[in-house]
């Protein structure tokens, strides 16, 4: 036990080597970069689309799939950059992984970069990948005690996004609470409620990232 | 690396010993035990009080959470036995924790037992718990592309319940596509379309319990 622990350290200090050369090189090529985290099919590559279409090829995204490349295909269709990396089992990206798919891509077009990791609301949390902002995303046909109960992500996550908004007459979701508890794991977190196929938030999600650039180049 | 694949064999390998003992302490007993696995959110434990309803405390429940104790709450208030196992941040259970459950459980009464795995489709996939049948679930809210995007679990789940039917007149959902898909993994998988709000395909998912019971007895 002591040396599985021991090898798992050594394996996060290489981790966080080339999370902190990820984050020099994007800041170097002034890239705002996102790690997008979340269960499963709560909307990560619809949101992504989205956003697609509004950046363009000012949106770059590295896409995590333990298997199939379906994701980067669909977003590839907007008109963003992106770059699909198969795990191929592993349950979350790694900051290596993530610079092995830098090291292939073309930054200097790029203003936003969106890390969409491994569907999986564990394992990705405590994998820094070298990005600006952790971003946190969970649907509202998910039920309303995500954050309470995997808060090893929420208490990281500077932005928490709610999608599928459209679909809120037709759930039991306590968007009340939701909030609460997400401001409960972090204080200063910003909640988005927004939903992919309305188009209902997401102004003021766009707006929060361009807020970002602006303060970075300042 | 090599010495973090020999640990994980290890672990494995202990893993293997602990169901194998698992399993035939719940034959002895006559239990029909489910693994049952899926993401955050897709209904696994609304689907256990529908089942606490109809078997009551012929029915256990072993619940794996990260955090909280929440869903063992919601299902004892069914009438079924239940009991959690906080796993303080692991990302599924393994066959040892499930043995420490079972040491404190008394087995007589329970017919079935249904362990409720921590939501998440990758790491849990790879684990035996002693389980007679591994049961994948997935929501129509989740999109069609869950069994080839997460095969690792699809081709080992004797059966797949497809939840929240209620939902499929808002969503996009192709459920023949997904039928198939799943056949293509595993081609004796049994698929259940069912709704836990409002009680479609339940019946069938009892009665394949039912069944199993009865084949297992004879």
């Amino acid at each position: 036990m002591v040396e599985t622990l021991r090898i798992k350290e050594l394996v996060l200090e290489k981790n966080q080597e080339a999370a902190e050369e990820n984050r020099s090189l994007l800041e170097k090529n002034d890239v705002l970069c996102l790690n997008l985290i979340s269960s499963p099919g709560s909307g990560k590559t619809s949101l992504l689309e989205c956003m697609g279409k509004h950046w363009g090829p000012r949106l770059g995204v590295i896409v995590g799939d333990v298997q199939t490349t379906l994701d980067a295909e669909r977003i590839q269709g907007t008109g963003a950059v992106s770059l699909q990396i198969e795990t191929g089992g592993s349950c979350h990206l790694s900051a290596e992984m993530v610079q092995h798919a830098l090291s292939k891509m073309d930054l200097s077009p790029l203003e936003v970069l969106v890390i969409e990791n491994v569907g999986n609301l564990v394992c990705p949390a405590t994998y820094d990948l070298g990005e600006s902002l952790k971003v946190a995303m969970l649907s509202v046909t998910e039920g309303a005690e995500k954050p309470v109960k995997y808060p090893a992500l929420f208490v990281r996550a500077h932005a928490v996004i709610i999608g599928k908004t459209d679909l809120l007459p037709h759930v039991d979701f306590d968007m009340e609470r939701v909030k609460a508890d997400c401001r409960k794991l972090k204080n200063d977190v910003q909640v988005f409620a927004l939903s992919s196929k309305s188009g209902e938030g997401m102004q003021s999600w766009q707006s929060y990232l361009e807020g970002h650039r602006a303060s970075g180049r300042s």
